[in-house]
């Protein structure tokens, strides 16, 4: 009888669900972009730190927007001594963590930046993935809103250096405060009640994060009984009275002409409230120092829908948003709406502290904003390979090899073809592959001359579009020789001609 | 009866066990380090792939050095839907999967660089943290050893960018084939006895890779019946024979006093093996092809004590090590050692195809490097802060937002003081902790004149050192008014005067 031979299971080839990869020009484009973004940053006077993407999970805290699933949303597991660890899911956790545990030896104010990859174990679509890229930057130790004035100036200059013109965007900013002044007048202050309350808050601002998606319409069912969507789903609602839910659209239409009118249409609302008129009077001064940094209502301006989703906001809060058009596959015209948005938290260290600490903060999504630039700005999107040095000949390796340390030792990208030489016509298609801008070629005849072929790629491609006889084409070669003496000085005009 | 309040427990504010955060110029030198060793890879041909930090364990496969443990050493967790998840412990096993699951669309040969951050979930130490940089190049699809080659000169060329000097340094090289063979000869090719040769193989494996801290004694106890450190542990040995053992020593004290011998004395100890024979004539090969790169014996040479850890290697390996002295804390010379390597591994991506595919790759050690670097490069540890416009008068502070945006418009980095601005002294303690150059002082009575003062804080600090007595401080003052309209003329001045 056979022996039965077990053949081992091969593992699948594939990223993990959620996640993808980057090549080549994404990559380039987004490590430009988090150079341009920290650039500004460190421009404002703040210092880069970076922190480690795990973290105790007690360390991290849970603020995420889904606040009624505790351990949704977060990478998380357990570590031999039993303790919980987590991949960070933002970069505001980890800086809270950091000034706690550094508070006695930091000068105040403390102003860092940071960026990197930020993990969420969170349904992935075909533009949102489990891993993404933030690029922060916070002020703690900063009782006034000149600070927050501050971050919505930088979220301007931020976008424009990406290329994205005045008047193709808005830095939208509100208060929490005005938020939870309309909170405690419909009843919902926390103070009392505290579940119900606290469990009805959570529906109001989740629904109002949605007005964008939900219209005014949805956003008032949800405020009150409960909305079907249009899968049948049924989503319950806050269940307000029509008076309570009528003071909170008011307040999400409290938007007038300009910032001015808009801060009257909020002050009316809250008029019994001291903590909303602080709330307005936090957002006018706001306006003051952003004017005064040169920055006007057609670039910041109030908008009483923005309000964030994370938990832990506690005064003014702002977001950038792309106002041009796009497209989308089937063809409609659609808002490109937020890329980037923070807020004051003054509370978030005290949870390690006990003390508050004044502190505000900007979060830029480095990869919707690239898709952004995208949109505006049209780049190439063919990487230029190295020049490569293909193997007419295995004897003759040693020979090319000098030849492309000597194209590198000129600031020429260059590589010896590596593969199997054997089909020389698979080094060209290679060369073409990897839009290589020149190919050298060298037999054993022009080693003993003293010379080196040179095809140009480029201008061969060129011409075999142009041209379509052979006659032609033999009468413009784009393949010349040159001395091997002079390869890089020839290699380098070739080149030139090429960028010219 | 007085109601006991519960008081929520305050989370500790500490980074995890194992992890770091690194504070400005640790960053910066970082990115620096990463920029310069990918443009070299970039230089030599290769293109950039960046893979998510996560990957599915099974994708991931079990390559640590720790062989026998085989669920330590990384980080893992079960997603919901059971399927095990794991950090990325290098950067060859994604690519590995990269190249398995896209290999009908990639042209061969494959060349590409990644870097980034990898985890272990190993014993951390004073200078090993848990995550760490790696910065790797790899060539898939690459049958010949001019590919290796090719690897070597890279790294020479990497290492002697950032400022370590021929000399100061050593890639060397050695074949897995030449230990195969010694093996082999031993009896324990791995073909018969299989469970127990592996066992044994690994050990050797394992204690040859500790030759550098054991010494010859130590791995001899370990090859043959066993060996008790100095705290009383006692390792199993591998339980060879004197005959066996004297083999693998002769093999690990092969090195003559140039390559051309070094290898003469393996190809003598190697001569009845067919894959000894093979190894060796690989590596003159390598030697070959990089002498005519200009890789001389005194950059790159033949080192049989050099085997890396990583299960996956088939052929050749490579090592780059400091050959500088350093002194540790007891101000004991020590060597510095490897900081970066590499090696053929033809089959790790059959794992998943079935079919072989010949690759190699290295990969560098960017935390050890820049620990290095700093033994070689006196470079500043000081980090010049922003110029600081002061907060004098608190109904000013839209003045002086239009005066820091001034600034910052005319390329200066700077800051308004953004912390409590009620103790002046305050705010110059803190621009001189930031390090900052100068700090920008306007009260009303300037406004009125429609003058700035300027504070030169490092000529400051100069005279503060240089003179005693306050009547030559008021001769020499650092702090000068000027004229409001020439602000960032007269700042720029100042600032010239600190580089120049």
């Amino acid at each position: 009888m056979k022996k039965k031979i077990k053949r081992p299971i091969k593992p699948k080839a594939i990223t993990a669900k959620g996640f993808r990869d980057y090549e080549g020009l994404d990559v380039i484009a987004r490590n430009a972009m988090l150079k341009s973004v920290s650039d500004i940053y460190y421009h404002y006077g703040f210092d880069v730190l970076e922190t480690p993407a795990i973290e105790t999970v007690e360390a991290l805290g849970k603020f995420l927007p889904d606040i009624d699933r505790p351990n949704e949303g977060v990478f998380s597991w357990r570590d031999e001594d039993d303790n919980w660890l987590a991949l960070r899911y933002d970069l505001t956790a980890p800086l809270a963590r950091f000034f706690a545990q550094h508070r006695n030896d930091l000068t105040l104010p403390y102003r860092r930046f940071s960026m990197g990859p930020v993990w969420r174990n969170e349904k992935h679509g075909p533009a949102r993935f489990k891993q993404f890229y933030q690029c922060d930057a916070d002020s703690v130790g900063v009782p006034d809103v000149v600070a927050d004035a501050e971050m919505c100036m930088m979220l301007s200059d931020i976008i424009e250096v990406l290329g994205i013109r005045t008047g193709d965007y808005l830095i939208k900013i509100n208060n929490r405060k005005i938020l939870d002044a309309i909170l405690e007048i419909i009843g919902l202050s926390g103070a009392e009640k505290e579940n119900t309350s606290n469990y009805k808050r959570g529906i109001v601002l989740r629904t109002i994060d949605k007005l964008e998606r939900l219209g005014f319409e949805g956003v008032e069912q949800l405020l009150r009984s409960g909305r079907e969507d249009s899968s049948g789903d049924f989503s319950n609602g806050a269940d307000l009275t029509k008076t309570q839910s009528d003071l909170v659209i008011a307040f999400l239409r409290g938007a007038g002409n300009n910032s001015q009118n808009t801060l009257s249409n909020l002050k009316d609302l809250v008029k019994g409230s001291a903590i909303g008129l602080d709330g307005v009077d936090e957002i006018e001064q706001m306006c003051n120092f952003c004017a005064s940094g040169g920055f006007d209502d057609n670039i910041i301006s109030v908008d009483p829908t923005v309000v964030r989703g994370l938990g832990y906001y506690t005064g003014p809060v702002f977001e950038a948003q792309l106002t041009f058009d796009i497209f989308d596959d089937q063809g409609q015209k659609r808002q490109f709406g937020s890329v980037a948005g923070g807020g004051r938290y003054d509370n978030l260290i005290k949870r390690f502290t006990g003390q508050a600490v004044p502190a505000t903060g900007v979060s830029v999504g480095i990869d919707r904003l690239l898709i952004a630039q995208k949109e505006v700005k049209s780049s190439s999107d063919i990487q230029i390979g190295p020049v490569i040095v293909t193997v007419m000949d295995k004897t003759l390796i040693s020979y090319y090899q000098s030849m492309v340390q000597e194209l590198r030792g000129n600031d020429i990208r260059s590589e010896l073809f590596l593969g199997n030489p054997k089909d020389f016509g698979k080094q060209l298609k290679y060369a073409d592959q990897r839009n290589s801008p020149l190919a050298v070629i060298v037999g054993s005849e022009e080693v003993a001359k003293g010379m080196v072929q040179l095809k140009d790629l480029k201008l061969g491609a060129q011409l075999s579009k142009e041209i379509n006889t052979n006659e032609e084409w033999k009468e413009r070669p784009a393949q010349i020789e040159v001395k091997r003496d002079d390869l890089c000085v020839e290699v380098r005009k070739i080149l030139d001609s090429h960028s010219g």
